[in-house]
């Protein structure tokens, strides 16, 4: 099966599409966000495996918004905890370092240990902690390290200078498994949908409401702007219940009272977020 | 008056400030939006503009956590609308440049333009669009491009090579005027608040109830994770009306039914979108 990613092998994206689809996969590395789309969409890839939102970092919008421009399925979560290692050359040492290269967020995630044993190193951004360790690797120089996931580092016989450099223990990323055509499952206790609200006062307040009269519980909402009409929003629901379920089935139908352009994003089993 | 602002003088950001400020400021231009803060903090700065969302991107996470972390006060806001303008040196022509330089978002709103006119040049991503103005004209390379405002490129005597490059039309952003301290406004008739539901279901639902019972229209609903409790939120909440209104004072009396960690973040005029 061809799994489409944002990032290389060894990539927290790896790791989850793994989890989600096993370890017997083809995985198709992408650059962007857009690409894991396009190439889900022209069925160069069977599947694909997108991060949608991080517990310090809050959604990812590019993701929000290729939600809506695409047709597309979610049928599964899963959630990965964040472990950053700081990795160099074999004949590397923190002293050796005077460049770390790593994704913008692991670079924020490791501020605080960067300050205080790294002051004087430069902090350089890259797409994806995976390329960042690759890049290293590759270049081969003792004064070169690259902020990655503990897989990503060891897969490529780079040196641990650092565990656990993560500012924030609790650190998740939420990883959604994307589907062409639905999927039904029968697990399926969580399902996203996003609507846009009618142009009536209090009609998110309403809209929100159908949810607590059939005691769905909410976990997520977002919202977005609506491209070409300036301060309009699209809202971005996450609900405990499944499409299956009557309560879901009833919600919805009055959801639409105050709702437009309803859409079902998908419904899935919720995952967990396990420490590892 | 000292005004911190995110980028360099010509930026949308120095545009905002004297719209906000008018002509006879000093702007002090920072690198990034946690320097703004920090410097407004400080007292380096008096007051401070930052950009809070715009209306194809939506919100800028970094600040609304900026604004969570920091003790400011909103007292105005004013809108840009984001025009888009491809310079050069005065020696260049589009058939001259091979790399064109950009903040990332502009990168992206003349990512159209760009395939079509100049597919084979490279993009670089830069802080600011000023900045990369900046860079393109002292480098005085005919084959370097950026993209900026009129202003912005104008004011370096760079060529204009292309106007209104950007895809959208209605592309404005929002801009807020920050102090250390609460001012109080006659005029205000717009609020902005942050506050944490209690963890009851149907309690996002209730506290938007409030604001339905006393017919206060919200313009935005944010939600952002709260760091070190994964898949917990914050809700920010901007409304139409002023704090020394008794609706408003009612409404958030009883809010506090619903809700905690209640702060208002500030009160002040609605802005206008204006078209340039």
């Amino acid at each position: 099966m061809k799994i489409a990613i944002q990032g290389e092998p060894g990539s927290f994206h790896a790791v989850a599409a793994k989890r989600l689809y096993g370890e017997d996969i083809e995985l198709i590395c992408c650059d962007s966000f857009k690409q894991v789309f396009k190439l889900l969409a022209n069925e160069e890839a069977d599947e694909a495996v997108v991060a949608i939102e991080n517990s310090l970092y809050g959604s990812i919008n590019d993701v929000y918004d290729l939600l809506l421009s695409n047709d597309t399925w979610i049928h599964g979560e899963v959630y990965e905890l964040i472990n950053l290692f700081l990795f160099g050359t074999q004949e590397s040492s923190t002293g050796s370092i005077t460049d770390v290269y790593s994704h913008p967020a692991a670079l924020g995630e490791a501020e605080d240990y960067l300050d205080k044993t790294l002051p004087d190193a430069r902090r350089h951004e890259h797409s994806d902690t995976a390329a960042a360790a690759e890049m290293v690797a590759s270049a081969d120089d003792q004064t070169k390290a690259a902020i990655a996931s503990r897989h990503a580092g060891e897969e490529l016989g780079l040196k641990v200078l650092a565990e656990h450099i993560e500012t924030h223990e609790h650190n998740y990323t939420r990883f959604i498994a994307l589907s062409r055509e639905q999927k039904s499952a029968n697990s399926a206790n969580k399902t996203s949908i996003i609507f846009r609200t009618v142009d009536k006062p209090g009609a998110l307040y309403n809209a929100l409401g159908v949810f607590a009269k059939y005691e769905i519980n909410l976990s997520k909402l977002e919202s977005r702007p609506i491209i070409g009409e300036a301060w309009q929003y699209m809202y971005y629901i996450d609900f405990k219940a499944g499409t299956g379920e009557q309560r879901t089935i009833k919600a919805l139908e009055e959801l639409a009272q105050y709702a437009s352009n309803i859409r079902i994003l998908g419904s899935y089993k919720a995952g967990q977020t396990v420490e590892a």
